[in-house]
């Protein structure tokens, strides 16, 4: 079985992307996961270019690496001085890491605009830089910058650059699409050339710009390559660079090349997920291999071939990724959909209750007025459980009023809500003023409500989305709101549907604090 | 000079994506512009499995289509009734398109277990239809699904399959990545051997599963196949088809491919943001090619030698794409699109005006805010005008209050707004009842605006749409809302955003008023 070895770069070149700005304690937990994650290298950045990043390497001394190599990220040095006595080659060997990555130039244009040196003096950087280092540092891997247009643009020059590293000792050559828009086609044959011309291992590091980087990883693997650099969720400047995520279980699960441990892979979509939340993007819902869509299967029909026969309807068995197959609830729902939502819910109820074809025929009533539990899973899980008499009522609305009113052009309107509810122990009558409508709404109703059921404080609403339902009709149209909500534990998505925005956005809202409720 | 043939299936299987659903409407505005951008085939969706696929083809009839063929999608007639008598069939006929596109098993596992019929009956089905469909369509395309899968499990039977639709007559034979599990080595392997053994056409039909529906694409390409298969912005059940977005310039730019002329390729952003918007999906920054991020360089260093060699830091011209450089932000591209605009609504205006850059500018603090003018050209030209004095004001705001009440639980809340004008002529205080709050306060603007200005009954909303845009708050985010009116003769989209939907609103309804009456 052919090994090859995973560079993540997230921390470095990940770091890059355009929303991501990560604090040096978001570092530190990222670094953790990858290291329990299993990666064998993990670049922490590149200190002579950035203080936040020496900070990161004096703090990661104190940390036990299980499974990783910590790698410093810099440049070759710099013409004006000599190796030793670059400040930047100083900083990288202070930040004492058992790796060193040095990007180097190796298409001539570049050498000439950026570097402004000759082509020999670029050689003699690399050389030089590679050859200190290794003096110093047990592993030096070399960034081989902007390769596969530098080798379309002046091969010849190209290799030399690399003939340089090699001879200075890099333990690795990794051949770079900086600007991302090589082709598959293009990076084997070019992988293939340099694999039969260089003794030492190649890797690859591509950039998404064609939308080709995993495929370009792969296509480098499958010619020779043993070393791919990467980040998680393909974060990184412009279009991102390539998608460990997928790249690992590609590798893993169809290459079957030795990479991470079957077991670690399990963690995949965790480690996705724990990005994404450090990184504060959402998770993409359709990401390969780890999103919640991946696996969703439109019911219906073929429900229970999926059932019986998983591996012909998915590329993969999702468990292998930790991820997990769902049956999309939807206009084509039927029994065995329920039945298997009953199961997924963990409820006490007999599967072969004849509620079960209520619930089936409410679903599709809902669902033709528009409501969609697609994302709304704690909503179709109340709807079950009303059916079954397994819910119970926390308060009753006796009135709400939402006031929106703009005294003069140019002036934001004021929103307010009045509200009162009663619950088992009193009524209570309150107000609360907010940013638009549904925002007072939401806060009145949680103020009304807090002081009976205090577990409400942990509830925040993540994500609310609308969506105008029929087209044709101008402002009279009926609208879809979608909350998601989370307590810190848990998230969970409810629905309501309406021509008004606020019923609709009540529904939404009353079911989301019902399903916090239940659960206790 | 390769000639490719472009099949779009984003109003077919693009709309299977888990969020996404298309109204009729919505579907033939995006008809409209794939026609307009010049596609080769526009599949409009399964008119045997949904009824409202059946009216997208009767309105699409009127249509006068300048660049695409209409292709209609469907199975493999039923195993128990003959060709001529299946309601599929029959209903595929009914659509009337020059071209329709049938799809059949090709893997053994799934004739057995899905279809439930012997091996020898489904050949017979495949033929059959195909040769049935031949005599009553010009042009007919089968496409093999689950394709790899089952070339892999049994490929003397596959093959079968192939055989059995070329020699019936299919125009073209695409060969499906139903699974989307196929990494390119094998694509390339299997599209060379298809192509060597068939003188009828390949294509290439791939999903996303993998990361690799892009290059699986390019690769099917490279290695012979003539006909590429996907949707735009790679929209799709799961984790999306291949990503004609990326594909087209793919081919066209770097393969040198015959596909859409080079000046339709201009409007390739253009059109991803349109199907974004229809599809109530957020733009992704960092999509390949098309998004906001994909050519935004981090300042510093390299600026000067971006400027003057930008094509060696970019794989390609942004312009190509009708992107643009981000570094550079561009007074010059900002400036020549509004000069553009200018020119397109046909203002009486000197593009050489200084006033050029202080739109430019507003522009910018406007969309950083959250406008998008793509799909609120009214809006745009709005603010054009006032900044050149060509706009006048019919009336001015004195005051609205927007009031929703909900008494008890189960009951439908009621909505009501106030508002007071004032024309030149007089102050007109009034009040009108709504679906919801945003008509209610349509319909009181209108009642007060009518009797001076009484071309405003013709005016109709078309379309509102509510784009939340910024997660992470609940229900207190910003709200940018999209409306598109009409009155008989044409159409005009306006937008506002807020942190209040009745202020977006607001903001959206009377830039759609003040539009029609300048225009007179």
């Amino acid at each position: 079985m052919k090994k090859i070895q995973i560079y993540d770069t997230t921390l470095r070149d990940g770091s890059q992307s355009e929303d991501i700005s990560f604090s040096v304690e978001d570092k530190l937990r990222i670094l953790q996961r990858l290291d329990e994650f299993g990666v064998h290298y993990i670049e922490g950045g590149w200190p002579g270019a950035n203080p936040k990043d020496e900070e990161l390497f004096k703090q990661a001394r104190k940390f036990k690496f299980k499974n990783s190599k910590l790698s410093a990220f810099g440049a070759t040095h710099r013409a004006s001085v000599k190796v030793n006595k670059d400040p930047s080659i100083i900083s990288l060997l202070n930040a004492k890491t058992p790796v060193v990555t040095i990007f180097g130039k190796t298409w001539d244009f570049h050498v000439r605009e950026a570097l402004r040196v000759s082509k020999q003096r670029n050689l003699d950087l690399i050389y030089d830089t590679v050859q200190y280092l290794k003096k110093k540092v047990p592993e030096v891997i070399f960034d081989a910058e902007h390769f596969f247009d530098g080798f379309k643009a002046n091969p010849e020059y190209a290799l030399q650059t690399l003939e340089a590293a090699a001879s200075a000792g890099a333990d690795c050559i990794v051949l770079c699409d900086t600007n991302g828009g090589t082709l598959p086609g293009k990076v084997g044959e070019v992988v293939k050339e340099m694999v039969a011309s260089f003794d030492v291992p190649i890797g690859i590091h591509a950039h998404n710009d064609s939308e080709c980087a995993v495929a370009n990883s792969i296509i480098a693997v499958e010619s020779g390559a043993v070393h791919v650099q990467g980040t998680i969720n393909g974060l990184g400047e412009r279009c991102g660079n390539a998608n460990l995520v997928s790249i690992i279980p590609n590798l893993k699960l169809k290459l079957k090349a030795g990479c991470i441990n079957s077991n670690k892979i399990k963690k995949l979509r965790g480690l996705s997920r724990f990005v994404s939340e450090i990184s504060n993007l959402r998770h993409s819902k359709n990401q390969p291999f780890v999103g919640d869509s991946a696996f969703a299967h439109k019911g219906g029909i073929h429900v229970s071939a999926i059932e019986r026969h998983p591996e012909t309807y998915e590329h993969i068995r999702p468990e292998l990724v930790g991820n997990y197959q769902r049956v999309l609830v939807s206009e084509l729902s039927g029994r065995s959909n329920i039945i298997r939502k009953i199961k997924e819910f963990k409820l006490k109820i007999d599967p072969d209750s004849p509620k079960v074809a209520e619930i089936v025929k409410d679903m599709k009533e809902l669902e033709s007025a528009g409501f969609q539990f697609e994302g709304a899973e704690a909503s179709l899980e109340l709807l079950i459980k009303k059916t079954f008499g397994l819910h119970k009522k926390f308060f009753d609305l006796k009135g709400f009023r939402v006031i929106v009113s703009k005294r003069k052009e140019g002036e934001e309107p004021i929103s307010e809500a009045t509200i009162m509810i009663k619950t088992p122990e009193k009524i209570e009558h309150t107000a609360a003023d907010g940013n638009g409508p549904v925002n007072a709404l939401d806060k009145a109703l949680r103020k009304a409500l807090e002081k009976f059921y205090p577990q409400l404080k942990d509830v925040t609403l993540i994500d609310y989305k609308v969506r105008v339902l029929t087209a044709g009709e101008g402002t009279s149209t009926k609208v879809r709101v979608l909350v998601e909500s989370g307590d810190g534990q848990h998230k969970w998505g409810t629905v309501g549907v309406s021509e008004n925005i606020i019923e609709a956005s009540w529904q939404a809202l009353v079911d989301s604090i019902e399903y916090k409720l239940l659960r206790g």
